[in-house]
C-alpha cells in the first residue's frame, strides 16, 4: 500500500472538485473564501469519507461533495476559529490567516459561507437518495452543532486558565475535534447505505482515529510547534493531553487508540488497506515508530488520577 | 381578519418550539443561545412559512422545523452582524448584543451553533418526504449563503463609504434580507408539496414582500431609529432606500412593492388572508396608510439617474 500516492490522489481529486465549486470571482468574499479553503492542507477528513466510502462500496464520484462538505466545515472552524475573539492566530498553514489579509468581519463572513455551502453541497449532490442525503445532513450537522465541533470549542473556550482533568480533555476534544473525524468515516460509509455491523465497525475507527488523530496534534504542538505569537498550547492554557499525562502517556494513548481503530476494521481485508495506513499515518507524524502500543493488561495501571486533575500551569 | 391575533397565536407556537429545542442547560454556550433565540422578535420568517403552508395545504406541525430553522439563521446573522468587526451595534430588541454580555468569541460560536443547528432541525423533521426536506435545505443553504444572506452581508461591508447606485441597493438588499423571505415562502410552500403556478405566485409574493420589508426597515432607520451608539444608517454611510430615493420616494416604492405582492396571491381566496394582512402589516409598520401606491402609469418618470448614483454623504 503506498499510502503518499493515494493520500495524494485522492487530495488531488478533493482539490479540484472544491475549485470547480468556488471558481475566482471579483468579489472580496469569493477571494477571501478561495484563500482559506484552496489553502493546502492535509485534507484527512475528506480522505477519510472517500476510503470509508471504498470499504463499504459507494464510488468516489458519489462520496466526492459530502467530502467537500466537510473539508468545508472544517475550514470554517479554522477561520473562526483563528480569530481575534477566539485563538487569536496570525499564522495557518504557513501564511497569514484570513483575518490577517481580509480584515475580521470578511473572515467572519468566510466562515458563515463556508458552513452554509457545505449544507448546500449536500443537498445538491446527485446520485445519491434523499432518504441517505437527509440522514448524512442531520448527522454532519449534529458533529458540527451544539452538540460537537461548536460545543467543544465552547468548552475549550470555558476551560481556558482552569484546572482541567482528564476526562474533561477526552471530552472536549471528542467535541470538538473527535466528532467530525467520526462522522467524516460515517458519511462515506452512508453513502454506500451501509448498516448494521459495517457501519458499526467504521464508526468506531473513527471514532478512535478521530482521538488518535487531536493526541498526535497536542504531542506536536507541545513538541514546540508553537502557535503563531510563539505560544504553546500549554502556555496557552488549554486542556491537551500531554499536559494532563505528560508528552510519554499520551504517545502511549495515541497507539493504543491507533490500535483500537485497526482492530475495529480488521475483518475488511484489502478494501480497507487505505483506511489502516491512515491510522499508522496519524501516529507517525508524532514520530512515533508504528509499532504496537505497549499491551495494556488487565493490570495496567488506571490513569493516575492525581496527575490528571493536575492543575494546568 | 385580525391580524394582531393571528401573528401572537403564530409567534406563540414558534417560540415554544424553539424554547423546546433548546431547553435550559448549564453551559454558557447554551445560556447565550437562549439569551438571543428567546429574545421575542417578530418572527416574520417563521410565521411567513407557515401562512404560505396553510396556502398551500401543509398543516403547521409540519412546517414548524423548517420555520424554526429560519428563525435561527435569522438570530444567527442579527448575532454575527452586530459584532464589533461588522456594524459594532451594543443594542437589540431593546437589550445588550450577545457578545456585550457572553464576549466575543462566545457570540461568534452562538451565530455558528444556531446556523449548523437550523440545518439539523430540518434534517431531522418528520412527516416531510426526504425529497421536499433535501429540496428545502438547498435551497434555504442557496438563501443563506454566498450567493444569497452572507454575499449580500460582504457585499454591504465592501459598500460602506462608497458611492452606490440603486441597482447597486437592490442587489445588496435582495441578496441580504430578500433571500430569506423569499425562500420563508417557498419552505411552507414546499412543505405542501406545491409546484408549478401556486409555488410560483407564492414565490412572487416572497419576493416583494422582502422588498417592501427591507424599504420599511430603511425607512424607520432614516426617520430616527438610531443605532445604539446614536448614528443611523445614512451616517453610517450603508446603502438604504432613502439614501438613494429620499424618504418619499422610498414610501412609494414599499407601498408599490406591497401592491405587486397582494397582486401575485389574488387568486388564492380566503386561506391567503393572513399573507395579505401581512403584506399590509409590513408597510404600515413605517407610518404609511395601508392605501395604493401611486398609479405607476407607462408615462411615469424612470428613477433618476442622477439621483440614484448619488454618492452617500
Amino acid at each position: 500500500m503506498d499510502l503518499e500516492r493515494y493520500l495524494a490522489t485522492r487530495a488531488r481529486l478533493v482539490e479540484r472538485e472544491l475549485a470547480a465549486r468556488f471558481p475566482p470571482l471579483r468579489t472580496r468574499l469569493r477571494q477571501a473564501i478561495r484563500y482559506s479553503l484552496l489553502a493546502g492542507g492535509k485534507r484527512i477528513r475528506p480522505i477519510l469519507a472517500l476510503a470509508a466510502g471504498e470499504v463499504a462500496g459507494a464510488p468516489s464520484r458519489l462520496v466526492l461533495p459530502f467530502a467537500c462538505a466537510l473539508e468545508m466545515v472544517h475550514t470554517y472552524s479554522l477561520v473562526h476559529d483563528d480569530l481575534p475573539a477566539m485563538d487569536n492566530d496570525d499564522m495557518r498553514r504557513g501564511r497569514p490567516t484570513s483575518h490577517k489579509v481580509f480584515g475580521e468581519g470578511m473572515a467572519i463572513l468566510v466562515g458563515d459561507a463556508l458552513l452554509t455551502e457545505a449544507f448546500h453541497a449536500m443537498a445538491t449532490a446527485r446520485g445519491v437518495s434523499a432518504e441517505r442525503t437527509v440522514r448524512i445532513v442531520g448527522e454532519i450537522a449534529a458533529a458540527a452543532g451544539e452538540g460537537g465541533m461548536v460545543g467543544g470549542q465552547a468548552l475549550d473556550l470555558a476551560a481556558a486558565g482552569r484546572a482541567t482533568s482528564l476526562a474533561r480533555v477526552r471530552e472536549i476534544h471528542r467535541w470538538k475535534t473527535g466528532a467530525l473525524l467520526r462522522i467524516a468515516v460515517r458519511a462515506g460509509a452512508l453513502v454506500a447505505g451501509a448498516d448494521g455491523v459495517v457501519l458499526r465497525r467504521l464508526t468506531v475507527y473513527g471514532e478512535r482515529i478521530g482521538l488518535a488523530f487531536q493526541i498526535a496534534d497536542d504531542i506536536l504542538d507541545a513538541a514546540g510547534h508553537p502557535a503563531s505569537d510563539g505560544r504553546t498550547d500549554l502556555e496557552l492554557e488549554k486542556a491537551t493531553y500531554p499536559a494532563v499525562l505528560g508528552v510519554d502517556g499520551a504517545r502511549q494513548a495515541a497507539l493504543r487508540e491507533r490500535d483500537a481503530a485497526l482492530a475495529a476494521i480488521r475483518p475488511f481485508g484489502p478494501a480497507a488497506e487505505p483506511l489502516r495506513a491512515i491510522a499508522d499515518y496519524v501516529v507517525e507524524r508524532t514520530g512515533l515508530a508504528p509499532h504496537a502500543a505497549e499491551p495494556a493488561t488487565p493490570a495496567a495501571p488506571p490513569v493516575p488520577v492525581a496527575r490528571a486533575r493536575r492543575v494546568l500551569r
